[in-house]
């Protein structure tokens, strides 16, 4: 195995093992708890449920992979708190997103040739890629990742 | 720069904002915050504290680099709940202590020549590592940043 494949594989395996987690946690909620917040005057569940649906749909855009699915979420979860945006897709229909969002990555991760991987990413210039060559799409791969474990972190304090 | 290099500044920049941030977050809090819990019924930010500590005190020695320094704190914040186990140092000891275990983690971590970042860490046989080379050093270190990401995420909850 190259040193590459090594990495690539490293980095896939932490937010394979984050994104199953979640979504065994997502799926053993209940709706009801859904609506409930992760703690008083926090972020409900559902917030955090559009939140992480939103971040992961547009990293189709940023890693190059395509057109993201559900731009619209985003006014919802990621320009607005919990509580203060536009009124929330249905449950069910969010929940929808969340596994197609995590499915059509999956899908790309698997197809993306390892060296692709170290190259730039959609939103920076090739100057500054020049100068930081470690902010690649692998640096956004593991920077995600820390982005799951921190609100799974806050999930978790749901379960009974 | 080496791809060896350019791997181990990636996750190494993750390790070091993560410890920033949260660092920031700790001294924020006054005695009395640490002393709340992140959420009812939940982890007090002391235990996290403490938990986190000797979780950073522990990589030390699955990663090959000394003596780990705080032993005694597995006890208390690893294999027992909180409010369970004996009693916990003084807050202004323990506060030292997770100042003092990421200071020499981050000593040891800019002498270690980079291809050890590659080599099985301590906790596994050689011949599993055959079997699975990406469960190296540096996985440790991009396990053990989620596991700071996620707790993290509790503490922030904390935040005025």
């Amino acid at each position: 195995m190259s040193l590459e494949q090594l990495y690539v594989k490293m980095a896939l395996h932490a937010w394979e093992s984050h994104i199953k987690r979640t979504d065994a946690l997502f799926s053993s909620l209940t709706d009801e708890q859904l609506l409930q917040e992760v703690s008083p005057g926090r972020n409900r569940a559902i917030y955090l449920l559009g939140h992480l649906t939103a971040v992961h749909d547009s990293m189709c855009g940023i890693l190059g992979l395509g057109e993201r699915r559900y731009p619209q979420l985003d006014v919802i979860f990621l320009s607005s708190p919990d509580k203060a945006g536009p009124e929330m897709p249905p449950i069910k229909e969010l929940r929808q997103y969340w596994s197609e969002a995590n499915s059509r990555l999956a899908d790309h991760f698997a197809k993306l040739p390892h060296p692709e991987w170290f190259q730039k990413h959609m939103s920076m210039s090739e100057e500054d890629f020049a100068k930081e060559p470690h902010r690649n799409k692998l640096s956004v791969l593991l920077n995600r990742t820390n982005h799951l474990a921190y609100h799974f972190g806050q999930l978790v304090l749901l379960k009974k």
